[in-house]
């Protein structure tokens, strides 16, 4: 079971008045908060009901700022916080052991879309969704869209390695990232790649950042990939009388050589959480569906979409599907995104709850689904399942209802800890897109033998010595 | 300028008659050479004409004996090469302090193609073309297509993180591995990820094994992401009157939206250098004729890839370009092919020649090969250009000609400096698919500074303390 490693068990220094007044001095006084109702989101993020304080937070607005704020808490052992937009859902952010909280709010320029390259270098405090609107207007696609993408910023999702929707046609962010600007702990500045489509030289530390939520320095500049992007698309709704067809038809899809734009899954259950959420969005779903997948197809031809979708619906019919709702206007679109967006936003309204970011080969989701509800029944507690079934990642949103504090606390956590197992035994893992942060650390033995865990504290301690960068995360 | 680092100066041990019993009783006296005929060869790869003679060759079949063999090394400080099909560009493998070569090649098993989750898990001696066909025969596809294909092993593709002219609309190699089995350099053995899509759990050691030559481990098993297999596709081949026109075009075609699924580019030298050599494919190319792009289309609808080559047609036409060469049958593609692929082989026939690895953002091909052209003059090397334009990806065969030895072993490497420094002055790296090997090392200060070079050997020794792993390479 988990325990904090002690080769990551450090004695660190508090915030005084002296580095206060230093912050202050790089950033301005402005950009300096250590109380306040500003400064009271930054001990939350949008995981279950947690907060955690930090002792100050700063805004730099520069990469020269971010470094000397980092090395002077590299030499004074302050722990270092780096925040994105705080939609993290497993804690990714929050300053478990104080210290100085720095965000990247102000480091929110897109600085170049290099239409002869296709390519983008922005800094990592651009929401993601203004980043694919403004790529967009020069025709170009940035494809990894989590659901989050309205509020949250790149590089919060490059932090997390995110995925979205698109992923299973186009690939998560790590396919997208081509070069990273990062500050390392001690303060160095180092671009981690360089600005190509192919790059054998040395260690890929690229990617070897993407994904590594804040542990190893803190991103500021970042040159990403782009593609043109597609000019049509067709969604539709497919409803299914069980989950079990539902989820075997996916495998079936691709398997028969179609590759949609995004093939989301979404319980019965959700989809009427959603709607009654909303309130604005009716979707007519008779009574004995059971699950659903929203399915995209796109590209630039749209006879060839057509093609497609007419090979998809031979497919479909396969399995025990109901009428298909074909989306024919934008609008409509727009609703069913809205839709299977807004569902973990709907369904948190309602209890605490906590979601668990499951992935397995897709082949195997009904299997994993069939187990998560029978786990859901040993330890008395509902859950509401959907995501990106077309990448075989299934979020499951627990819900606490009546549950006691204490029973969600020590035993809920259990029937995770066995869902987490059987994801392992089928060949996946305990997270697909969210990351470890702080609260799944204590299922990473699932998928990792101590010595793989004490490799990756090690190469943490070669970047990150003092252990000053987003402590009592990931391990 | 280059030298070898004092923190990974390690004191080695010969291999004894001790060592060698423990070698022969783990894999059988007959898969450990010392000396004869068969043994010969593994102390060479495709670089030059370098030589490096391994104490003793081992040939494993089994993790467990690689494991084996390994541990025992790193107990007595024995160097250890892995080798996959020595088909390296960069002395990728040489046993260059001597010491134990296991080699792959019995590690040549294709396990399980997993048609239900598109995956094959192989092992990593197997050939790379074998692997493509024996997964085609299936429908499926896995695209990255180094020129060595037919003879290079999966392994080593992955070692060197492999492109190919495919990767221009496919990917390389890493955009395929899912999860690697590894034998580190202690004997233990894990599973670097997940069989999955999507992966945030903890540091992607995937991807940095990936790419990594060799230093950190050995790959033993690999399960790598497949796609359906494309049904149709165009071939043609486009001659320009000037390597600036032809090079020009190859941005203009990605920012129409056009993805080919291969635009390679070839001087008009590489052309007659390769049809001479291989005396059975005549490609009618005019006098006036400097460069020629070979374009691939593909996809699954005629019609579409129709429509696109009449729109790419459009496009090229912008451009100073001769008449297009349609393949009309798949022997004509097949010769087209072959041509492109035996560019090095034809070329290195005719004397003493080195390969370099240029990579740039596509937009600056042109301003690259104005300069490499120019540095050849002041060198006074002859070079032939060609290579995978479409990712900016030129490789730059330099011919040693009449050149005293001494002028090509101390102001070659000048000339191929200057071309270095202005890959990296233009956004590119030195190496976009060979990798660094023994031979680049001198060139890694241009692209890095020490300090992150000395990240690079901070993580190499989290893996392997004793430096026992492919030593004299990358660093």
């Amino acid at each position: 079971m988990f325990k904090e490693s002690a080769t990551l068990d450090f004695h660190y220094n508090k915030i005084d008045e002296a580095a206060l007044a230093f912050f202050r001095s790089i950033v301005g006084d402005e950009f300096v908060l250590i109380t306040g109702e500003h400064y009271e989101k930054y001990a939350k993020d949008e995981t279950e009901n947690l907060r955690f304080y930090p002792e100050a937070v700063a805004k730099p607005n520069t990469t020269a700022q971010v470094s000397a704020l980092v090395r002077y808490c590299n030499e004074h052992k302050i722990p270092v916080y780096p925040r994105a937009a705080g939609t993290g859902l497993s804690a990714n952010s929050l300053a478990i052991y104080g210290g100085l909280m720095i965000t990247i709010e102000r480091l929110n320029k897109i600085i170049e879309i290099d239409e002869n390259n296709l390519q983008v270098t922005t800094e990592p405090g651009v929401i993601t969704e203004l980043l694919q609107n403004t790529v967009k207007e020069k025709g170009l696609f940035y494809p990894p869209d989590p659901s989050s993408r309205g509020t949250s910023f790149i590089g919060g999702n490059i932090s997390c390695n995110s995925g979205g929707p698109r992923a299973v046609k186009y690939g998560v962010v790590k396919d997208y990232v081509l070069n990273l600007e990062v500050v390392l702990p001690n303060g160095e500045v180092m671009w981690t790649g360089a600005n190509v489509l192919k790059n054998s030289t040395g260690y890929n530390f690229t990617h070897l950042f993407v994904g590594s939520e804040g542990t190893l320095g803190i991103v500021t500049k970042i040159v990403l990939k782009l593609i043109p992007h597609p000019k049509f698309n067709v969604i539709m709704l497919v409803p299914f009388t069980s989950m079990d067809q539902a989820s075997a038809a996916v495998s079936a899809i691709f398997r028969a050589g179609i590759t949609p734009s995004c093939l989301e899954f979404m319980e019965r259950d959700a989809i009427d959480w959603v709607c009654n959420w909303l309130g604005d969005v009716t979707i007519p779903i008779a009574d004995d569906v059971r699950a659903n997948l929203l399915i995209e197809l796109d590209g630039n031809d749209m006879d060839y979409i057509q093609k497609e979708a007419e090979y998809l619906y031979e497919v479909l019919t396969q399995f025990d599907c109901g009428e298909i709702l074909f989306a024919d206007s934008d609008a409509q679109k727009n609703d069913l995104w809205r839709m299977r967006r807004n569902v973990a936003n709907a369904v948190k309204t309602t209890s605490v709850t906590i979601e668990e970011d499951t992935v397995v080969p897709r082949f195997y989701l009904p299997e994993l689904l069939r187990h998560i509800k029978e786990v859901g029944k040993k330890y008395n507690f509902r859950s509401v399942c959907y995501g990106h079934a077309g990448d075989g990642n299934v979020h499951v949103r627990i819900i606490k209802d009546e549950l006691s504090d204490d029973y969600w606390k020590n035993e809920v956590p259990k029937g995770v800890r066995e869902i987490f197992e059987k994801v392992v035994a089928l060949g996946g893992t305990i997270s697909g897109e969210h990351g470890i942060g702080w609260v799944q650390r204590r299922f990473m033995d699932i998928k990792f033998p101590e010595f793989q865990m004490e490799l990756m504290r090690g190469v943490k301690k070669v970047f990150d010595p003092n252990n000053i960068m987003n402590p009592g995360k990931v391990f």
